[in-house]
């Protein structure tokens, strides 16, 4: 089921795909419980937003062999974890808003995983499936040479707008096998496959749960293959995975 | 003016140091605003929670010469910025969990500083007063072979109970020159002041405020002197922090 969350004049609400262009409001959310309202709506007359508010990104860096080649990175034995802060969260349409002092600034295609419910110390990799709400596609936008002198990841993939994540959150979407792309300005930059994934999602979420609680509404984002590229102002990058559909940002100057 | 957090019957309630030992009940809460109430409790018949519930932790690493030195680390030019997760928080006496597979696991005594209001894009280090609401002492817990193993921070230091914080957040602190130390079991393991800090508080509340939103309750980590030690299962490890108090925590087995 594909699971919109748009804005309203009651403030933000979700909704679920009913037929092709069609959205139908739901009561409550998808993590404590909805059910179907009377109320319906063109997709293309709704504003969406991001379709997930997290607490906490994960992100994993290095996990597709061909962008870690191209980075001159050894492949990680373990996954390689950090954290985007929620602040960088922005929904579909909205600015990836580059501060002109930072350098260059990249897409990064992800396939995103949502979590479901609150998570903790999984037993092992098998236990995953109950933990995950769905799938949305993230750009994990990156000042590249940030990233190279901080070592750190945190300023580098931190600035506020550098998580577009969207335009809908899949459930009962099978993750092992998605087509990723990126587009900017509708030239291909990015193609590559989750089956290419390092460390598969069910891997992730278990390994990740482990270390910290991930809470309902938390991201996982898998990861990027090669093909990086730079960002300018007046640039509109899409990100798409096969099955959830394209998000799409323009970008700015902050 | 010393706040505190406190657990109640009706949930978590802010309190003020109303003289010595003794705590006044505040309605409301110190970011929104807040104003005396009409009861008062003994500080120790309280049961006292983290003072402050941030949405993030933005944490500064090898920002003392001496910690620096001891990490074989050079000095950074620029503050070095990692984030803890906000599920890595617990409160005064809360148990430290040490996962028994993390390997060594130490202590790190640090300053905290309290985000008072949303801050953005500060134009100057001297502008950050006006964003601060108080200091708390934070122990910045860290899995030292993971953090040497993984080069990034986020899963040695993002452990579920690795950022206890308190014991009060204390308002209207000069911070420039406090003595910050640690001691376990009663041994002195550090001991600095915040003079020695390389970048000081009002210079990485900007610096930080360029990269990300920072929200009411966020806490800014400075950084721990030298002196880091390990943390064994049945030890008490003690935060102090001049003018704020000691920050007290046992240590067990996850």
């Amino acid at each position: 089921m594909k699971l919109y969350r748009i804005a309203t004049g009651g403030g933000p609400r979700w909704c679920r795909e009913d037929g092709p262009g069609r959205l139908r409001l739901l009561q409550g959310d998808p993590f404590t419980g909805s059910r179907d309202g009377a109320e319906t709506l063109a997709l293309s007359e709704a504003k969406l937003l991001a379709p997930a508010v997290p607490s906490k990104i994960v992100a994993i860096g290095l996990n597709y062999k061909d962008h870690a080649a191209e980075r001159g990175k050894p492949v990680p034995a373990e996954p390689l974890v950090f954290l985007k802060p929620e602040t960088a969260v922005i929904g579909p349409g909205e600015a990836i808003r580059i501060p002109e002092w930072a350098g260059r600034i990249d897409h990064e295609a992800e396939l995103g995983i949502v979590i479901g419910c609150e998570t903790k110390d999984l037993p092992s990799p098998e236990a995953a499936a109950a933990s995950i709400l769905g799938a949305v596609c993230v750009n994990d936008v990156t000042a590249r040479e940030l990233q190279d002198k901080d070592v750190q990841f945190t300023r580098a993939k931190g600035f506020d707008t550098f998580c577009p994540i969207g335009p809908c959150l899949v459930t009962d979407l099978a993750t092992d096998d998605l087509a990723v792309t990126c587009r900017v300005n509708g030239g291909l930059r990015q193609a590559s496959r989750t089956s290419q994934l390092i460390f598969p999602v069910d891997y992730l979420v278990w390994y990740v749960s482990r270390v910290m609680t991930l809470r309902p509404g938390d991201i996982i984002s898998t990861g990027t293959p090669a093909g990086i590229g730079r960002l300018v102002a007046g640039d509109v990058v899409e990100i798409e995975v096969e099955g959830i559909g394209v998000l799409s940002n323009p970008v700015s100057v902050r």
